[in-house]
């Protein structure tokens, strides 16, 4: 079973609306004689791969699967049938397919066949793997994941704007590979007017990410990295009080655009999950951060915090205002490791040039 | 040497104005015949403890002490002399005294004497736990450290003024930990005025450090818990500018003050080393926090960081208004392990509830 969620773990960022699946295939004799994996939607399933690869020797041999065999008919015929005609005396799965399609149907077929059936092994690993899959099956609504990168003293930006960059080139590359994990990435108005973002995974998610603004206003840069959809597909986002005016504008520069009928966090995420969505990324400003997270549109967190003091207009923040004007002028303090105390994270800092006066 | 580290530790936050020193007497055929630490201003040096319980085995031993042995008469006579007269034959130190009216002179005496001497053992080990101490002496002002203790979205309090409790109770003793060692606590008035704080290591450290608080306008509230001196002392220092009619009250109250030519922090810490402090911590909001950075009184930062959002009005923080008016209705996330990444460090959540739909 490690070997399969192993397996399933390949296809991360670009089976949606699919789980991911990974199979092995032993033969009568417990060798191992296939192996397959989900790969893309619309591609075989695992069971498939790992059967075709198994071949004869699949017969009277044990399927391994993370996930239970489908047995309704999709882009792919149901694997329920294709195990049974393989021979396959033993299916041994981690959890039953959320989806209501299935169900438990996949493994009622199996028994019904005369196949030993044996689930929950590695059932957490396996929830884990797919918990976006099985969020969204649940809710109908991808899962969240709020991202922000910040100085230890809670700062985004100094009180000019000016943000890049408050984290190094590590943690940026690692918020490239968070977006390719990603079927969209959503920003607010605001993120587009003050930062001109790219949102891309440099690559490293093919297609990239569906980029996603949600406006109200629509009061939008004429010229911005993501309108060129050459670079990845952008989507503009809006509701009905949004001026057609500028709705048109917007076709007319030719980035596509989606009304909804109310302009919320929710009702975006609803959309999104219709166009196969499982994950997506929250990159907003606080604004659009505070109305997800009241919507019931953020599961997960990611703070990247670096170990710099911004200083600010407190607003019940741990620093006032320090002066900084530019990004390049805020030092990076000494961190020690990070401990935990309880439930919270202590992180001790020493300044960068006063430790040794 | 590591012995002798392990000895002066046992000083801590006890010893100043003075270091923390440790010593050991090996006698002639390396056996260990004594240990001694300085355990508070007044009381005898390291050396002295070490080679009074040596006696005389202590003749044609080595003494290893992790700070220079002194050449000055201070409140206890010059240790130098003592260790000439116990007949040692050689000195291991792991570093020199910054202190101007040492610096050196113990080692040239010692040399004087025909004693072998070997410096710089262990010295980054002896300077990193003195390093208040060489702060002190190097800069006129104590060693500042900054704590504070905030929500994984940067805030110290809810938007209606409510912070208790950001941190839970392990973090609580661990900070009463960290006043234990430091000789002052400094606030500033809005601290006072929002908080009410005790400010005692409770009871960890003995006499408790010295509670200041920094006001201009001696506008402070008729009763608080730092005006109850059986506590702990409670010092309130203002500068000129301050009503006569708000300092007699305080007078009037009990509360000692200590008037300064300016209201700053820089001035504080200079009025703090000459009632002999080496290390201080600031427990203040954001404002006298400001301050105290921007005039160099900080050199460590401890940040506790819970992993709750509690949200605020944005202030170029990475969350807006949540509607939280209680601590209590703000819960904890489910914090994975921070990781590193570059210099930043990683923090990711789940949300307490909506993980498993
Ligand atoms: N450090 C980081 O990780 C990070 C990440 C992103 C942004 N930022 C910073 O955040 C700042 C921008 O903050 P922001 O709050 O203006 O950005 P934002 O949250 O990305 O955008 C806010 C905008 O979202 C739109 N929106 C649509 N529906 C909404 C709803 N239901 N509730 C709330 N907003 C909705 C509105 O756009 P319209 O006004 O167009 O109608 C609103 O003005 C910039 O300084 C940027 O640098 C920092
Ligand atoms: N979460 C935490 O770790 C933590 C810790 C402490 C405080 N807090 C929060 O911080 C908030 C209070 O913030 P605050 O900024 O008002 O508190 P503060 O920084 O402790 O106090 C500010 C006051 O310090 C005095 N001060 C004297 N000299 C100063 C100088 N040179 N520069 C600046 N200030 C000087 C002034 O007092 P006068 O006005 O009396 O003249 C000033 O109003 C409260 O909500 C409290 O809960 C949070
Ligand atoms: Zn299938
Ligand atoms: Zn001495």
């Amino acid at each position: 079973m490690q070997r399969a969620l192993q397996l399933a773990e390949l296809g991360a960022g670009r089976t949606s609306p699919n789980p991911l699946v990974g199979a092995v295939v032993l033969d009568a004799g417990g060798s191992l004689v296939g192996e397959g994996y989900h790969a893309r939607a619309g591609e075989p399933h695992a069971e498939v791969g790992a059967l075709a690869q198994a071949g004869e020797r699949a017969r009277g041999g044990t399927l391994v699967v993370t996930l239970e065999p489908c047995c309704h008919q999709g882009r792919t015929p149901p694997c329920s049938q294709a195990v049974i005609a393989a021979g396959i005396a033993r299916v041994v799965v981690a959890m039953a397919d959320p989806n209501p399609q299935v169900a438990g149907g996949g493994l009622a077929q199996l028994r019904a066949a005369g196949i030993e059936v044996i689930t929950g092994v590695a059932e957490a690993e396996a929830r884990a793997l797919n918990r976006a899959f099985i969020h969204r099956i649940s809710s109908g609504r991808p899962l969240g994941i709020l991202k922000w990168a910040m100085g230890i003293d809670g700062r985004t930006a100094l009180s000019n704007g000016a943000s890049q960059w408050i984290s190094g080139p590590e943690a940026r590359a690692w918020v490239h590979q968070l977006r390719a994990g990603c079927d969209a990435v959503i920003v607010g108005g605001g993120t587009v007017r003050a930062d001109d973002p790219l949102l891309t995974s440099r690559g490293q998610r093919q297609p990239e990410p569906l980029r996603v603004v949600l406006s109200r206003r629509l009061e939008l840069p004429a010229a911005a990295k993501l309108w060129d959809q050459s670079a990845a597909a952008t989507l503009v986002v809006h509701g009905p009080e949004a001026p057609a005016a500028a709705a048109a504008a917007l076709e007319k520069r030719g980035v596509p655009r989606l009304e909804l009928v109310g302009c919320s966090p929710r009702l975006l995420l609803e959309a999104l999950a219709l166009r196969g969505c499982n994950q997506v990324l929250w990159e907003c400003g606080p604004e659009l951060a505070a109305a997800a997270l009241a919507e019931g549109c953020v599961q997960e967190l990611a703070a990247v915090i670096a170990p710099k003091l911004m200083g600010g207009q407190p607003a019940r923040t741990p620093l006032g205002e320090l002066g900084f004007t530019s990004m390049a002028q805020v030092r990076s303090w000494q961190a020690q490791a990070p401990r935990h105390q309880g439930s919270d994270l202590l992180w001790q800092l020493s300044s960068p040039a006063e430790l040794e006066p």
